[in-house]
């Protein structure tokens, strides 16, 4: 079975790694790191680095489609390869995954119209814009389609998923792997329940987030051995 | 303030981005990837690869030492060099991170001697063995040394040394940025609690782990942009 990660500049590592750990994990699964162009593909903070093997061009099919947020998700929006990657992927695809505001990206490919999905918490609005209908759950599923909430979500929506795949008792075992016995230090809860200054500062940090990873694009570690 | 984040050869995912994320988005840190060579690093999947930028032998100082965990712990144990680094920047560094089973690397290379520490459920006694008190819980503060348990609960220890360093404000914006609001879809509770039969099979796929990593050595992805 084959796991698609499509990666794009300016990517939340979080986002990815939470549901690879888990999924990656399943017995028989292979997964692939898909992009504009092989290579090196840089995070939101400009110093971690995923490395691409295979190209949106060169991706034909796959079985779980996964479709990570961050601040280059907005730009990405414009990106006309990427969203024919993405309504070709989804047709061929078992499971489509999308996880925070990765979620707009299915929302402008047009395959979540009609349906109900979760989303990062900061942009339920910009994802109902194309026609989904947004709740506010850790992770949803509508038919083939499993949404995750912001960031760390990835983590709880791929377990779920790997709950369909191979069972309770396989996925019982991945949590324990990963060992996903959480203990928030400042307590638990909901995003709707964080502090209104906390609230406030992560909208202003996520809607400056395009600028952001583009100012900091020069700032891009050179390799050196020296 | 500068985060260092040891990469070698076989590392888990999770142990590294769950922490970084969060570390990573404290204002004003900056962040390292140091390698025995500046390069790719693949994980013990063989299909994730980050990139150093920094070797060992250039690392001279840092504020926090990051040491995560995974199946290429054990190999890593007899690396010189790697135990010269540890020691040497554990001597500079404001605060010592060490996550999972990377906590061994600490035992071996001397610095938790003595101290109170936390590990992956799996590995206590292999960390014992190093002089260490082991305790089970999520993340541990033992003076500058924070630890925490296994893989996913490199985000709980860092959200704990955020709190620390810049206040449970910022840690709880830092929490709403990851959305860290954990739902397990099979329950939370403790690794302890894990079925009899999830526990075998990760204590029996954790202690094949160096030999998995090995065989699968030959298998990591050629870049191709054809």
């Amino acid at each position: 079975m084959r796991l698609s990660i499509l990666l794009r500049d300016g990517f939340t590592a979080l986002d990815i790694v939470g549901g690879y750990e888990v999924l990656a994990n399943l017995p028989g699964m292979d997964v692939e790191f898909v992009a504009p162009a092989a290579g090196l593909v840089w995070a939101d903070t400009r110093r971690l680095a995923l490395q691409a093997w295979r190209t949106y061009a060169q991706a034909d099919a796959t079985d779980i489609l996964y479709v990570p947020g961050g601040p280059g998700v907005k730009p990405g929006l414009d990106d006309a390869e990427l969203m024919a990657t993405i309504v070709r992927l989804h047709k061929a695809s078992t499971w489509t995954v999308g996880i925070c505001n990765g979620v707009e990206w299915l929302g402008k490919a047009g395959v979540i119209l009609g349906k109900e999905v979760t989303t990062n918490w900061a942009c339920r609005e910009a994802v109902a814009a194309y026609g989904a209908k947004v709740n506010n759950q850790r992770y949803h599923r509508d038919g083939k389609i499993v949404t995750g909430a912001g960031v760390s979500a990835s983590i709880d929506a791929s377990l779920f998923l790997a709950g369909i795949l191979a069972g309770e008792d396989v996925a019982k075992t991945l949590q324990l792997g990963i060992e996903y016995y959480p203990a928030p230090p400042f307590g638990n809860g909901t995003p709707d329940d964080a502090p209104a200054t906390a609230q406030a500062l992560v909208r202003q940090f996520e809607a400056a987030g395009p600028r952001r990873i583009q100012a900091l694009a020069s700032s891009i570690p050179q390799v050196s051995n020296q």
